[in-house]
């Protein structure tokens, strides 16, 4: 038996503010079998962008073929243009063993945890979902501050999302309050390699880290 | 609020020669708040033990009320002995905040989770098993040898009880394939921050982490 260990796919769902981009940056560098899941798009190309690489680019009509023949794990609009993820990359990923990471907001985990789970998906017990919240709101608010790059108004207004996208971190595996880079790493860092280790998700013979001959 | 984070009952099963002993210990210098169950047993104390710190010292008579009075987690018999786990006893460490490892057989195992799951202590989401082995037999074989200290005799004996204990791994919830000292310590160390990280395991209202007044 040569057989490959299915990878696991990661969802983190956070607050813009919570430190989350810098979190995926580190895992993605820290583990080589994480890679972050490439999104199909409707949004045209920006210069030096390459299709199948930051994003698959597709035509409205592409896009909404797909979202019929429920090709996606999730999908979104933002600024008139629609985000998704396709499920059958994600599965040959899993496949492959690589584990498969999506930044995406409380509704799409929710799509996403549907199929998988509901097994719409040819790895059911393949989803952790852990969500990181910031030790406090007016925490939140600083950092928003912080960056001087939005408008009193936005500030406001990203606030306001963070506040009712917050109700929603016990439909999550894991939650992380964030609490520097450092720790906020070593905890994801954590709970990747723990849900590597669970029972649940060891063949019925043996685990898989066992040799083949020796049980 | 100023309520106190309960802590979790750490099982730690593994086949003599799995290299349990020195994790364990490591996992007690690593953590302040991760402390070993201390038992109850028939023997006598030997010269320098302390009732209550190394064991607490009981008649067979009283150990044997207690066994009537579903007083302990988990107890066994080696060489004529009692050993058992007070259930009053843990249940006060968790209330504390505090972790309490117990390193425990198999039948150990199953004797706490149905005791604590089963609701039969004030704290039934407070447990987590781990199953450490060796990654072949051979491997397990070559260990016990290596210590020098067994005869022929008991290296079989130790193998043959080790090979039915491995039938059970799959009834923890995790399993560490021990790949040497400082691997087997980074994974239970990621387990006990991951485990310390669900969602289950945090209040209704808001998780332990975050801010009283903030949210």
């Amino acid at each position: 038996m040569n057989t490959i260990r299915p990878g696991l796919i990661w969802v983190v769902s956070a607050p813009s503010g919570s430190g989350k981009t810098t979190l995926c940056q580190r895992l993605l560098n820290w583990s080589p079998h994480l890679i972050a899941s490439t999104s199909c798009t409707t949004r045209a190309p920006r210069p030096g962008e390459q299709d199948g690489r930051e994003y698959f680019f597709l035509s409205q009509e592409e896009f909404e073929r797909k979202i019929a023949g429920n090709k996606f794990l999730e999908y979104a609009q933002y600024n008139g243009h629609y985000y998704g993820t396709p499920r059958l990359f994600v599965e040959q990923q899993i496949a492959a063993g690589l584990d498969v990471l999506l930044t995406i907001d409380v509704q799409g985990m929710k799509s996403v945890a549907a199929r998988v789970r509901g097994g719409d998906f040819a790895y059911p017990n393949s989803l952790v979902t852990v969500f990181m919240m910031p030790p406090s709101l007016k925490m939140l608010e600083a950092r928003l501050r912080g960056r001087g790059t939005e408008s009193e108004e936005m500030v406001q207004q990203r606030l306001r999302v963070a506040t009712e996208e917050l109700a929603y971190w016990r439909d999550y595996d894991y939650i992380l309050v964030s609490g520097g880079l450092d720790d906020d790493f070593e905890k994801a860092r954590s709970i990747f390699i723990a849900e590597k280790l669970r029972v649940s998700r060891q063949p019925k013979d043996k685990p898989w880290q066992v040799n083949e001959q020796s049980f």
